[in-house]
């Protein structure tokens, strides 16, 4: 039951793509993660998978469009629908994510950036 | 799968100790509340809650102690604990709350405050 500090977590880590738990609400977890370049289309069948862009431009691909999400600003991406997040100009961005424990990094894809552990921090 | 706008829903009410749902993400919603004063003692008995400040110091009392959030920090408040938010200093806090779509209100307590309808914004 202690604050935990969005900035001063993200100064914790610096690997790209590689989520980190910094908290569990009941059944699903909080991470945080950096993201440069683009990343994997995949869906999570069972699951919702919550952004929440904390500094820089994220940029969430679609099948059918890209949808621009700037600090500041949620998207939850609902179960099943492919997705690739993606960053442009060489940006770094920084992203919270809310989802279920169980929901796995890349989907229905196994991927070489595929993540199995998130670290605790 | 649009995006969600923080201040933006935000600037869409006013009212006090009064949750406004933005997302729902699987069986959890993410809401939007503003806080001035002391709200009411109340745990939740089978549900977690998270709180995100995103303008002002939020006060969370804990029976046996008091835990200062600032903007850009989050807590969890794990399911059974008593706690009561509260600000200062006349000071209007933004929250963001992520906790279970059944999570009701004040908890285990029935108060004059307690909300039972959150509106969809």
């Amino acid at each position: 039951m202690e604050p935990i500090n969005l900035l001063q977590k993200h100064a914790e880590f610096s690997k790209l793509w590689h989520p980190h738990q910094i908290a569990v609400v009941d059944d699903m977890q909080v991470l945080l993660a950096k993201l440069k370049g683009s990343f994997v289309w995949h869906a999570h069948e069972n699951e919702d998978e919550l952004f929440h862009v904390l500094k820089g431009t994220l940029y969430m691909q679609f099948r059918d469009r890209t949808v621009t999400i700037s600090p500041g600003e949620i998207i939850v991406v609902p179960k099943g629908v492919e997705h690739n997040p993606m960053t442009q100009n060489d940006e770094e961005v920084h992203v919270l994510l809310f989802e279920k424990c169980t929901t796995s990094h890349t989907g229905n894809v196994a991927h070489k950036m595929t993540q199995t552990n998130y670290p605790k921090i």
